[in-house]
C-alpha cells in the first residue's frame, strides 16, 4: 500500500503519525518539495499512489481523475475547499477530514492574537528591544465586547474561553435561535453587532464574503477584526480603507485570498500577522495527524 | 485639600477618577515631569500637599520627613516597596494600597505572554511583515505542565486560567499545603518543580531572589520563564547564561532589575520584552485609580 504525504510539515512535531503507517505495512511517498504542490507537482506525486494523507494541495477533477489507483485521501484539517468531493465520490475515492482535532488550538491562538492587541505585545517588544521604555494602556478581556460571527466548533470553544475572562459575547450566525447560546450571550444581526462591539471575530464556514463595503459602513470606529477563518470573508479593499481611516485599530490575521500572502496588509504595523498557523501547535498537529492516519486506514481498508 | 499626583499614567485612561477629586473638594497638582519623579523633585512635589496619589516614586524617610502638610499616601498598585512605611507610621500619614485591582490584569497579561511565546506570535508577525511565510510550529497551553511560584492573588488566579486551558498546574510556595489546592493540581519543590516542568511563572511577592545558579543549574532544557513579579526575583547573569546555552527557549520579563531598563535582554529576540505594564489595561488602571481615590479620601477624612 503506497501512502503519499501532502503537507510539508506533517509528522514535524512527532514522528509517530508515520511510524502507525509504517507499522500497518504502508510505503510512504513524503512531500519532494517541502512545500504546498502545485496542480501539476500532486498529479505527478500522485501516480501509483492508494492513500493520500492531504493538505491544501488542489484535488480537482483533473488531478483526481488521473489518479488511477486512488481509494481515499484523508485531510489534515477541516477545510475541504481543495477537495472536488463529488468527483471523488463518483471515482470512487473515499474522502475524509479531521473536525475535532483543530477546534481547542485555533481558539487557543485567536485569545493569543487578541490579548497580543489588548496588551500591546508586539509594540511593547519591539520597543523594548530597542531599549525604548515605552508604558502604553491597553486593553483587558474582562468587559470587552467581542462579535462572534458563526458560532460552530471554533466560535463556541472561543466563546467558552471569553465566557470564563469575562468579556460580553455577542454572537452573529443565521442558523441559530437565542436558545442556542450559553447564558449571557447575546444573538444579534450582523450590523447591530458591527455598529456596537470592540472586537469583530470570524469563524463561519464557506468562502462567501461577509464584510463587504456596506459592512465596513456600519463598523464602529476603532474596532479590532480578529480573522481564523478564511480571507475571502473580507473584501481586501474595505480593510485596507478602514486601516488607513483608523476605523480598524487593530487586526489580526491569520488567512488570506492567496497564500503564501504578501498583500498590502504587511505595510501596516497595527496589523499582527501569522501564516496560517492556528492549528500549528505541537499537541494539535499531533492529534489532526493521528486521527488522519486512522482514518485513511480505515478506508484503504473498507476500500480493499 | 491639596492632592499632588504621583504615577506619570493617572487618569490616562479615563477622567473619571480626577472628577471624583475634584467633585470632593480637591485642588490637583499634576505629576510635572510626564515621568516617574526622583527623591529631589517628589520632596518639591509633596510642599504643602495633602495627600499623594503614588507610583513608584521615592518615598522614603528622608523625603516623608520633609512632606510637612502630608496626611496620607495613596498607592496605585500592591507593591510597597518604594514606600517607608515605618517612616509613615511614625510621621502619623496613612499609608493605603489597592491589593484587589491588579489581580485580573495582572493574571490575563502572564496569560496573554505564555500564549504569545508557545504560539511564535512575535516571529511570525516579524517575517510576515517584511513578506516571509514561515509556518512554525508552537505548543499548547492545553497539556503543558506550568510551575506557578507562588500562590497569592496572582498566582491563584493565572492557575485559574491555565486549569481553563487544560495546563497541568504545578505549584511551589512554602506557605501552603496540598489541601490549599484546587484539584489537579500539584504541589510541589522548587526543585522538583524545575527539573520537570515546561513553563515557570514567578508570582511570589518580596525582593529575595528565587532563581539563582543552583535553581538554573537543576531547570530542564527550553524551559520557559515567565516574570510579571520583580526582576530581583532572578540572577541576571544566570539568567543570561541560560539564554545562551539554549537551556531557556523563552522567557517574558515585565519587571526588571533596574527600571526603565536596558540591559543584556534587550540583546535576546526570543526574550518577548514589556516596560512593567501588566496593570495597564483601560480596565484595570480605572478600578485601581478610583480604589486610590477612595482609599486617600477615605484616609483624609479620618486625618482630619
Amino acid at each position: 500500500m503506497k501512502i503519499a504525504i501532502g503537507p510539508s510539515s506533517f509528522a514535524a512535531a512527532s514522528t509517530a503519525p508515520l511510524e502507525r503507517l509504517k507499522k500497518a505495512g504502508c510505503e510512504i511517498v513524503p512531500n519532494p518539495f517541502g512545500r504546498r504542490l502545485t496542480e501539476v507537482e500532486i498529479i505527478d506525486h500522485l501516480k501509483g499512489i492508494d492513500g493520500l494523507i492531504a493538505g491544501l494541495e488542489p484535488l480537482n477533477e483533473k488531478v483526481l481523475t488521473q489518479a488511477d489507483e486512488l481509494k481515499a485521501i484523508a485531510r489534515v484539517g477541516i477545510g475541504m475547499t481543495n477537495v472536488d468531493e463529488q468527483a471523488a465520490a463518483k471515482l470512487g475515492i473515499k474522502v475524509s477530514n479531521t473536525p475535532e482535532g483543530p477546534t481547542n488550538a485555533v481558539a487557543e491562538m485567536c485569545l493569543s492574537a487578541l490579548l497580543a492587541i489588548g496588551r500591546n505585545l508586539v509594540s511593547c517588544n519591539d520597543a523594548l528591544h530597542k531599549r525604548q521604555w515605552d508604558k502604553q494602556i491597553g486593553f483587558s478581556v474582562a468587559g470587552t465586547k467581542v462579535l462572534l460571527i458563526g458560532y460552530g466548533r471554533i466560535g463556541r470553544r472561543f466563546g467558552e474561553m471569553l465566557h470564563f475572562l469575562a468579556a460580553e459575547i455577542w454572537v452573529c450566525d443565521p442558523y441559530l435561535s437565542s436558545s442556542d447560546l450559553l447564558l449571557g450571550e447575546r444573538l444579534v444581526s450582523l450590523k447591530e453587532g458591527l455598529s456596537e462591539v470592540d472586537v469583530i471575530s470570524l469563524h463561519s464556514g464557506g468562502i462567501q464574503q461577509i464584510l463587504g463595503p456596506d459592512e465596513f459602513a456600519v463598523l464602529r470606529q476603532e474596532a479590532v477584526l480578529l480573522n481564523s477563518a478564511r480571507g475571502e470573508l473580507v473584501h481586501e479593499p474595505s480593510l485596507i480603507a478602514a486601516l488607513e481611516s483608523g476605523k480598524i485599530a487593530g487586526a489580526w490575521f491569520d488567512v488570506f485570498w492567496q497564500e503564501p500572502y504578501e498583500g498590502a496588509l504587511c505595510n501596516y504595523p497595527q496589523v499582527l500577522l501569522t501564516p496560517h498557523v492556528s492549528t500549528y501547535s505541537k499537541q494539535c498537529r499531533l492529534s489532526m495527524e493521528m486521527d488522519a492516519v486512522e482514518n485513511l486506514l480505515h478506508d484503504l481498508t473498507r476500500a480493499r
